[in-house]
């Protein structure tokens, strides 16, 4: 029996709802988001990524102010602009766009990002807040894998997760999320001997390894569920001798949903989940703004 | 063939002649140690662990400072307290002494160590550098772990680990370091299920569960090390009828040493390391504020 396929874009588009609403609501009292986006020079993914937030915002009734540093910014004038951004009220949403130049460590400019403003959950305190169980807010990632599981209806308590690829973006904090859920996580790595014999004892596998192909049905216990976070550009032959780009997964989708219980896609799985995520998170954090200026 | 024990108090022993040595060789250069320990009240977990923290302090030439505040000082009131000790440079190292009185949330006064301070390092920001593989100081506990692992010689790239108990005290922050070492790390809690599934694939085996004889020979792979935090307090009939307390840790010693290649024992196997580690950290503080102040 094939597994039933998770549609990320419907997931998102029942989240989306809500946060309009939302908006809507925080707007009429006064209190419409803003989420200030912070860019240093111009870095392709940041303002791939600016550009796409903007559209995000505008079309959920959310405002969205790009802040735009000069290529030399020092990290001492990075870190001053936060704090001014901590500190006005207006603006209930802070984004540190990546990469930043060289010779700024992102994650002590992360750390300077109000807690509560922190609406990609990045700040490392915000991180450790998620591990002691007392999360403000979570990354989004790994908040998206955690929807997604809701929606297959599986319990986290006691399930038996296998989290493969340990990068600090996806894979660490999802498998802290699932650690914070009560399911039993096996982190995989590389590294990791026999892959297959931890992901086979899964009933849900997360794969962010960034790896096309590395999970195949052989590494799939029957009925699992399969979230595939992995998103890689293949050079495929084109019809006309031209080459073109295909986007995949880490997981073999073909082979894997005949033996799964249901599996994300890639495109339209987790993908379009995290940005809805954000846009949750934009609505959290400036609803914590609001209780506080009250 | 019976299993190594790894002597926790020979490896505390060494650890404690190089933090002598260090914090010697710091007082000469005008940079003496000086661990500041915040008490509020006289909670009786606080009071011995303070007491227990000044011996070792002393006999290894670290100065040591216990700041006792009121059973009714407010949560402002000890945060500003924590800033003064923040901000005054003879203080090396900060611990706040736990449990703090009702209405007074831990980590949020962790969160407001100087993070260059936080010997513990229990700052939600410190774990989250951890977890992001930039730690500036990173918990005692798993840094024990880390360092009986170390002295059995096995490596952690690759190694097939599983932590049982998750709490944000040991076994979190213990998962976090050996996933950050490349370990593969099952982690597994009270709601495991088949727990010696995991258990007996491990090579490293950590246990911190805080229940006495969960861990049998049954749960453990033939050569494994076997590293047992737990610290259980028995009442145990006496000769002269009445009872006597005697401390175990969550792996049955006597039975589980005849499967694995090297175990800890319970007194005098994590328990002095962690203790070490501490001291450890408040040596590595010390060199970081004198950085900060030349």
């Amino acid at each position: 029996m094939a597994a039933r396929i998770i549609d990320g874009n419907t997931v998102a588009g029942r989240i989306r709802t809500e946060v309009a609403a939302a908006s809507a609501e925080l707007t009429e009292q006064g209190h419409k988001p803003r989420l200030a986006a912070v860019l240093v020079g111009q870095p392709h993914a940041g303002v791939v990524y600016a550009r796409s937030q903007a559209r995000n915002c505008e079309a959920l009734g959310i405002d969205y102010e790009l802040v735009q540093l000069s290529e030399d910014c020092s990290a001492d004038g990075l870190a001053r602009r936060i704090e001014t951004l901590n500190a006005d009220p207006a603006i209930t949403g802070i984004i540190l766009l990546l990469p930043l130049p060289d010779g700024i460590d992102p994650h002590q400019m992360q750390h300077r990002i109000d807690l509560y403003k922190d609406v990609e959950g990045v700040n490392p305190a915000n991180i450790g807040l998620v591990f002691y169980g007392q999360p403000i807010i979570a990354p989004c990632t790994a908040l998206a894998v955690r929807e997604i599981v809701t929606e297959t209806g599986i319990a986290l308590r006691g399930c038996r997760a296998a989290v493969v690829g340990q990068g600090a973006i996806v894979g660490r904090p999802t498998a802290v999320l699932l650690v914070q859920a009560d399911a039993t996580v096996c982190c995989c790595n590389e590294f990791t001997d026999e892959l297959a014999s931890y992901t086979r004892q899964a009933d849900l596998l997360v794969v962010a390894a960034g790896k096309a192909g590395l999970i195949t049905a052989d590494h799939v216990k029957p009925g699992a569920v399969v979230i595939d976070v992995g998103i890689n550009r293949l050079s495929v032959p084109a019809a006309d001798g031209k080459t073109t780009t295909r986007i995949v997964g880490d997981v073999d989708f073909e082979k894997v949903r005949e033996v799964a219980g249901a599996i994300t896609p890639v495109p339209g799985g987790v993908g379009p989940v995290t940005v809805a995520m954000l846009l949750r998170n934009t609505i959290e954090a400036a609803r914590k703004q609001r209780s506080r200026t009250r």
